[in-house]
């Protein structure tokens, strides 16, 4: 399967895993840099200050590498896809921006939200002209795709949305089904996840089996990044994650273990706190390692292991039609390095 | 000047007009029905209804008749730009709902905001879904024009929102020259008429020059329509207007008369009135008047009339590079149309 293991076998597979984390590390630190100097010289500062900030909020850059891989492994030249790999990127900075506003959200990556150190309506402007300035970055390299690229790229701002909507709904509901939350958790992550793909595909110049599949693999890695996102609240080391743990449990979020108690937690104590959750603003802090103890206890901590697991394996599987190649080795190793991740 | 009247000496000026404003009409209805039913069967719900309620609201649909007539203009066929003026339309919506929000403003047109009839998180994604919304509905009519079309769109929301943020800026200042003002409302108003005007040439095949022409004569139509509506807001009838009388000086906005009675109103009670309407929250409902009273003794609202005038003539002298044709001579008469509005 891992071309280089057949025909160089001196090299051992965790040798190219270093050095997929390296070009890793090379592209997240040219994106960052890039990102950090887009809107430098524009005006007004007041609009271009809060951007700025946002953008060197870091983060994983997982959009913009999995757009660059994306295009790489349909045989695109990457360096026709780094503006659009920034644009994917600012995109999905522009949904946490409003987020934020609607999740009142203090902090984001330890830093202050740009409504906290601003204001809501500075925040709710930035948000906006980000999508006009990802838009531009976009144009730049779709070519010939245009028409292909920006529908791909606009039913992403709706899907999100809609995504986003149906979150903000299922917080005054106490019956959300574990399909229902895939479906919402598909939209409002999956989505742009797989529209990096998309783009990164088309840009590469693939044929439409290779796009369908390089999407597939990224609505999966996108559903598994998620339900990972919600477990790593209650099980990851604290310092590693850079937040409280249990601030799910403590702000009642409905998370997938949330969504599967409410479907496996029938009676008795367990689904008590349960209601407890689900019924006012969350449990008390203290409660959360006996929220993580009764999670742990009816099997939802493993059952999502298993659902991040069966997501993985089957998002690779999807690349299996791709001709091999160094790009679609390194996507390999990426849905693995970010179902490891511990933050 | 107008081929009709040379041409066919029976029909008179003002019979044409009369067409017109038919004309006018039928398109106006042609779109708020289209606007009308856009998202009916689209989910959830709690996202879409919201943006039913603003789609509803009507408006003049300057924007998109204006798209319609300069497609026509250059010789192109309006039935392949209809979506694109739903596009403009929906564009300046999502603007008004984000704007509303930080104006807080409880209605619009009589009807209740969308922030104040449900809340200003569904305000936040109800302005951005639509951003996405008329960008697909763009595509369905950009064609070969896809990138042209796509590229005046983003640059519309950047400069949309660079204007908004420089308005917000102008609030905190008691020192806003007219010349800044004209630059910020040319961004906040006049960016996304010179749009809808430039995306009308590009689908309608126009060459350069006539985008540019209609560029130009939209900018200012753009200027002109703001200038207006600041002075309506003192010199209107109060029924036609449709909103209370004097509301710009009660909410101490920065409007064109009051940039002008800063830079020319130097002391006296003049100038306390000024500076009072400038320190705090605006003038009390009582000062109305006598801030109308002033504005007309310093010769402000006849220079505003002169103002909104010249824009007005400028903008038609660039019409004239057109070639001769119904759609030319509607746009002249479209612009005479909106300055002699009272609302």
């Amino acid at each position: 399967m891992h071309r280089y293991e057949e025909s160089e076998p001196k090299h051992s597979r965790i040798e190219y895993r270093m050095d997929f984390k390296d070009q890793y590390g090379k592209w997240k630190e040219e994106i960052d840099n890039r990102l950090g100097n887009l809107v430098e010289d524009r005006e007004p500062r007041s609009l271009y200050e809060p951007v700025e900030h946002i953008l060197a909020g870091e983060g994983k850059r997982i959009r913009a590498v999995l757009l660059l891989l994306s295009c790489k492994a349909v045989g695109g030249s990457i360096d026709k896809a780094l503006e659009a790999a920034l644009s994917v990127e600012i995109l999905h900075n522009f949904t946490l921006v409003h987020d934020d506003i609607m999740d009142k959200a203090a902090t984001r990556r330890g830093r202050q939200t740009v409504h906290t150190k601003w204001d809501e309506g500075t925040a709710i402007l930035v948000g906006d002209v980000m999508i006009g300035l990802a838009q531009q970055l976009l144009l730049k390299n779709a070519g010939g795709n245009c028409a292909a690229a920006i529908d791909a790229f606009s039913r992403g701002i709706i899907d999100v949305c809609e995504g986003q909507a149906l979150d903000r709904e299922f917080e005054q509901r106490n019956d959300v089904t574990t399909e229902e939350y895939l479906y919402m958790i598909a939209m409002k992550t999956g989505r742009l996840v797989e529209m990096a793909a998309e783009i990164g595909g088309l840009i590469g110049g693939g044929k439409p089996e290779h796009i369908n599949a390089l999407r597939a693999y990224a609505r999966k890695l996108g559903l598994a990044f998620q339900i990972q996102d919600d477990l790593l609240d209650l099980i990851a080391d604290e310092k590693q994650l850079g937040k409280e743990i249990g601030r799910d449990i403590i702000e009642g979020k409905r998370t997938y273990l949330v969504v599967q108690g409410i479907e496996l937690v029938a009676e008795g104590k367990d689904r008590e706190l349960l209601e407890q959750l689900l019924s006012g603003p969350g449990l008390p802090a203290n409660q959360v390692e006996v929220a993580r103890t009764m999670f742990q206890k009816c099997g939802i901590l493993d059952k999502a292991r298993q659902e991040v697991e069966r997501y993985c394996v089957d998002a690779l599987k999807d690349l299996e039609i791709l001709p091999d190649s160094e790009a679609r080795t390194m996507l390999k190793w990426f849905s693995e390095m970010l179902m490891r991740r511990e933050n």
